[in-house]
C-alpha cells in the first residue's frame, strides 16, 4: 500500500472543495480569492513509486476551485517552481486572464481575475508551452462553477483522471484517480444503499487519446460538461478526451462492493480502479 | 471465404436471441433461466486464421442473452475452461452477483441471479484478472433488456465490433462484428426498400481506444446505451469505447448495395466492413 | 511562415464554400452542378515542407460542397490523377450513386447525381482501396446540407482537421485545420465582440483514432452532425473519431486573443493551432 501521506492527498482531491476567501464587492456580488503556488516536489504515485512532478498547491491534482455563477473571482497565482508556468481555466473569461500568453516566470506572480461563468464542470492547467511536458507533469485540477440554484444536494465527489509517466519514455505508466494509483481501490469509498452520489468527472490523462469511467453494478445520469441540469444518457461508461468532464449521478440500490475503473484493460490494470462499499 | 462454420456463427450472432427457459414465479414475474458454459477452443476469425479463443457457449461473442425489464434471470455458468472465469453483467444488480469477486475456478459452476434493470442494451464479459487477456480472449456479448412496452417491432440485429491477436503480440491483427473477419461483406445482409432495421451494436474491442460503425447511403437514429426511447442525434458514424454500446435504426429509401464498416480506415480492410444488399 | 499560397489555400478552405453552377429544373427544384478534378500535386502542409497529396480541386481539403435540402446535386468527377479514385458522399442517396464500387480510372469521369438529404453537416472522401491510402492523401472535404429554413444568419466558418505523414511511415509529422499547419496561428481569425460565429468542424484525420477542438476563453453550443437545429451541449470541448462532425457555435463577449487548438497536446504543437483575434 502507498503511504498514508499519498492515500490522504488522493482522498482530500476526492471530497474538498476550495471556496476561497470569501468576501462581498460593493455591488452585492460574492468576491473569492485562491491561492495557488507552482511548485517541483516529488509525489507518490503507486505504491513505492515517486514521480519528479510539477504541482499546485502540492498535489496533483491541484485544489478543486469552486465557485458559483457570477462570483468575482481573484486567483494569486506564485511561481515557485524552476520553470515557468501559468494557470489556464476553461469557461468565461477574457483573453488577457486566459493564462496562454501571459507565462509567470520562477520567482513571479500573476493574478487572474473574472467571473465565474458558465455554471458547469470546468478545469485548470498550466499552459506554458511544451504543452504536453506541463500537462504530463502534474499541473491541472477541476474547476467547479454551480448554478445560482444549486444542483440537488447530495454526496459530492471528484474524480481527476490522469496518469504517470514514471520512466520517461512518452508513455504512461501508471493511471490513477486523483493521483494514486488503486487509491480507492485499497480504500473502498463507503456509501449507503438509497444515498445519492454526484460525481465531477475530469479527464487530462496526457498521451492516451482517451481515457474513461465505468460502474459496476450501477447506472449513472450523464451531464456532459455539466452545463445542463437535464441529463444526457443514462449509462454506466462514459469515455472523455483530455479536456473533457461530465457530471454523474446515481445511487445503490443494493449493498456490496462495487467496481469503478476505465474500461480500457490496461489503465484498470495499471492502477485506474476503485471500490465502492455500500452498506445499509 | 471462411468455412460456412465460422460463417453460421457470425450470421446466428446477427439475428439469434437466447430469451432462456420461461416460467412464472409465484408472484406472477417471469423467470428465465440461462446456461453458459465457458471453453476453450479454436475459432475461425478470418478465412483460414484459426485462433485459440476462449468462450461462452462455443463462440465469440456468446449468446445475445435478452429479457424483459422487470424479469428474474437465474443464468447457471459453469465453467469448463483450464482458465478460472466470471461472468460480469452491465446494469443493475446486487455486488454479490457482480462477476467481479466470486472467481469461478476450472470444473466449478455459479447462478448470477438478478431482475433485469434498466432496459437498454447492456453487455457481459469475464471479470477475470488480467482483465486485458480474459477479454481479448473472447469471453463477451451482448444484453439485451427490453422495455415494458415493447420498443416498435422491426427486423433486428446484433453487431458486437472485436478483434482478434492471433500473433499475441497485443496488437489486433483482425477485426470483426460477431468474430468473423468480412463475414458481412462475403455474405450481404439482404434488406428492402423501406424496411425498417435496429442495430444494437456494442464495442468490446480491446487493446485499441476505440472503434465505430459507419453506415453508407444513409443515416440512424441514435439511441445511446439505448436507454431511452427519444433518439439523441442522426448521424451515420457512431464511435464507441470499449464497454459502450448503442441502438440504431434506419431504413434505405434506395435500393442497392450499401456498405458498413468501421471509419477507422485500418479496422476495415483489416475485417470490420460489411454490406447490406437492399432490394425492392 | 508558409508561402502566401499555402495560406491562402487554407484561408479559403475557412471561408468560401462551392453552390455549383445553380439552375431550375421543369418541376422547380433546384439543379446545382458541381465539377471535382483528382490530381496529384504537391502542396504546402507546414512552413517549408511539400507532401506529395491527392487532390480534389488542387487543395486538401478540397471544395466545400454546400446545398439545400431538396436540390438536385450533379456532381461530374474527372480522374485526372495517376490513381483510380472515386468520391464518397456521407448522407442519403441510391447505392449507385455512393462512390464506393464504381471505382473511376485515370483519365475517366462519373457523374454522381442524388438529391441532398438531410440537412446537416456532412463529408465526402475517396473510398478506393486501400483506404487508408487514399484518406491520408488528401481526397476529402466537407459537404454542407443547409435546411430549408436556413440557420440563423452568423459568421460561418469550415475547419477540417486532417493530418500528414510527410515521411510515410504510417503516423502523421503534422497536424492541421484546412490542410496548413499553423495556419490561423500566423493569421488569426478577426472576429468582433458579440459577433456571433459557426464552425463547421469536420474530422478526416487519419491513422490516429480521434481528434479533438477546444475553444479558449469561451464556451459553445454542440450541434452533433448538425442533422437538429437544437443543441446537445454547451462545451468546450469535442472530440471526433473519422468521419465524424459537429456544427459549433459562440461568440466572444470580451476582446482579446483566443487560441483554438486540439486538446491532444501532441496534435497542437504539431501545427493543430490557432488564435480568434476579437476586437471591439
Ligand atoms: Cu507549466
Ligand atoms: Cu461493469
Ligand atoms: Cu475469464
Ligand atoms: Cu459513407
Ligand atoms: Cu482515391
Ligand atoms: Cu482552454
Ligand atoms: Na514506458
Ligand atoms: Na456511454
Ligand atoms: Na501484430
Ligand atoms: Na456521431
Ligand atoms: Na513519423
Ligand atoms: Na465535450
Ligand atoms: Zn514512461
Ligand atoms: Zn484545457
Ligand atoms: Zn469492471
Ligand atoms: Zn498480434
Ligand atoms: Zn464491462
Ligand atoms: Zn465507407
Ligand atoms: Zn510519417
Ligand atoms: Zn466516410
Ligand atoms: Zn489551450
Amino acid at each position: 500500500k502507498a503511504s498514508p501521506n499519498a492515500y490522504q492527498s488522493a482522498q482530500q482531491a476526492l471530497t474538498t472543495f476550495d471556496y476561497g476567501k470569501v468576501s462581498k464587492l460593493p455591488d452585492g456580488r460574492t468576491l473569492r480569492e485562491y491561492t495557488m503556488l507552482a511548485q517541483d516536489n516529488e509525489i507518490e504515485v503507486a505504491p513505492g513509486v515517486f514521480y519528479p512532478a510539477w504541482t499546485y498547491n502540492g498535489t496533483a491534482p491541484g485544489p478543486t476551485i469552486r465557485a458559483t455563477e457570477g462570483d468575482l473571482l481573484r486567483i494569486k497565482f506564485d511561481n515557485g517552481s524552476a520553470h515557468p508556468h501559468t494557470i489556464h481555466f476553461h469557461g468565461i473569461h477574457p483573453g488577457n486572464m486566459d493564462g496562454s500568453f501571459e507565462i509567470v516566470q520562477p520567482g513571479k506572480s500573476f493574478t487572474y481575475e473574472f467571473t465565474a461563468e458558465p455554471f458547469g464542470l470546468h478545469l485548470y492547467h498550466c499552459h506554458s508551452m511544451p504543452l504536453k511536458k506541463h500537462i504530463e507533469k502534474g499541473l491541472y485540477g477541476a474547476f467547479i462553477i454551480d448554478p445560482k440554484e444549486p444542483r440537488k444536494k447530495m454526496k459530492e465527489l471528484v474524480m481527476v483522471m490522469n496518469a504517470f509517466d514514471t520512466d520517461f519514455d512518452g508513455e504512461n505508466e501508471f493511471y490513477t484517480v486523483n493521483g494514486l494509483a488503486n487509491a480507492f481501490l485499497d480504500h473502498p469509498i463507503p456509501l449507503k444503499v438509497g444515498e445519492e452520489v454526484r460525481i465531477y468527472l475530469v479527464n487530462v490523462t496526457e498521451f492516451d487519446l482517451i481515457n474513461s469511467f465505468h460502474l459496476h453494478g450501477n447506472m449513472f445520469k450523464l451531464y456532459r460538461t455539466g452545463t445542463s441540469l437535464t441529463h444526457y444518457e443514462i449509462t454506466d461508461t462514459v469515455m472523455l478526451c483530455q479536456g473533457e468532464r461530465s457530471v454523474l449521478e446515481f445511487s445503490y440500490k443494493f449493498p456490496g462492493k462495487y467496481m469503478f475503473h476505465a474500461h480500457q484493460s490496461e489503465f484498470a490494470e495499471l492502477g485506474w480502479m476503485g471500490l465502492f462499499e455500500v452498506t445499509e
